[in-house]
């Protein structure tokens, strides 16, 4: 297989590479942080030269940009019950779990914190929720032809409302979260969604007091 | 008035001396962002000497928390229009007013993203969002009062339902955050409170699908 010129990613025994180098990078956040990663720390771990590593990322910031926007691209499933109560709470929970394992909590730690003042990781922040919302609405319009929610609910802003409370306790009350916290924001959404507040405000007559 | 030996604040001229260096942290803040904030700027700017900043404040990381902490404590007032929905939109718009000043966008560079990574500033988030979380409950308390929201209704997690949109676009999504944005979470927070969704969850029946 050629590789892909327009990204410079490479693929066939490239991809072997990249995805060892990708999981020694996540490995190495784990165990030491994101203060203490270096590119030969992760280079040996992979079992791959330091040069190796060097061809294809130009430093550690986009090696780690990029092994956390692959990671994140996948690690949440989208659920599919045939109900919309049940599909939004695997979908919570989900987020919840992902950040409470070791690496959701060390891979929190580098985006939010460690690196946060890279303006790369504030990109892969964008992109990987961006790329979460894309692939979760399915969940909402397949509610919608179920009859399930209001017509005209809009599938990014439910799912944003739903995950928006993990995110404040993640990053600013510190709170634990938990199957709680998930099942919590779940009777949020779906009371706001069933009320139609979730559908463009131009729809919608006034709330009144 | 005797200094407060408990907090080794300064009172009375110390007060002035404080309050001149705060507003200097966070003027230089706005102006050269938290990677050029030096206490020699600081001092010269608040018109004091650099010893007198030292003495009462350790480094810039402290005295920069320690100013956010007293500018954030008192830049959103809390409401009292007599109505929910009117005190939780003038609450949704300030939180959203502030961060768009140019000393609100400093200030969240600062606390997310260039200082994000020191430990006083994580403790300052929250020790902020809980000060504005436990100041703003009246205006939830009294809608209870009034009848417009049901008896057991959690006024810090209606709260948090309120703000957390706006802080899930202004630290991950960076969409702009305006009035539309305020006024679509107090539609969502209003929704699910009157659903009864806001209340804990011992006390409330199973949502059904």
């Amino acid at each position: 297989m050629p590789s892909d010129s327009s990204t410079g990613r490479p693929v066939g025994r490239g991809a072997k590479v990249r995805t060892a180098v990708h999981a020694a990078t996540l490995a190495e956040l784990v165990d030491k942080g994101y203060a203490a990663l270096t590119v030969e720390n992760i280079a040996q771990r992979a079992g791959v030269h330091k040069t190796t590593v060097y061809r294809r990322w130009k430093d550690r910031e986009s090696l780690l940009t990029d092994a956390l926007a692959e990671h994140m691209a996948t690690d949440i499933p989208v659920p599919d019950t045939g109900a919309l109560e049940t599909d939004l709470r695997a979908l919570a929970r989900s987020i919840v779990q992902a950040f409470n394992s070791p690496a959701g909590q060390a891979i929190l730690a580098a985006m939010f914190t460690g690196a946060a003042h890279l303006p790369e990781i504030a990109a892969a922040r964008r992109h990987v929720f961006d790329d979460r919302l894309a692939r979760a609405q399915p969940v909402v319009t397949r509610a919608v032809e179920r009859g399930q929610l209001p017509e005209g609910t809009d599938p990014a802003e439910l799912l944003k409302t739903l995950a928006a409370p993990i995110y404040l306790r993640l990053l600013i009350t510190a709170e634990p979260v938990d199957e709680a916290t998930a099942d919590q924001t779940v009777r949020v959404t779906l009371a706001a969604a069933r009320a139609g507040a979730l559908r463009p405000v131009r729809d919608d007559p006034p709330v009144g007091e």
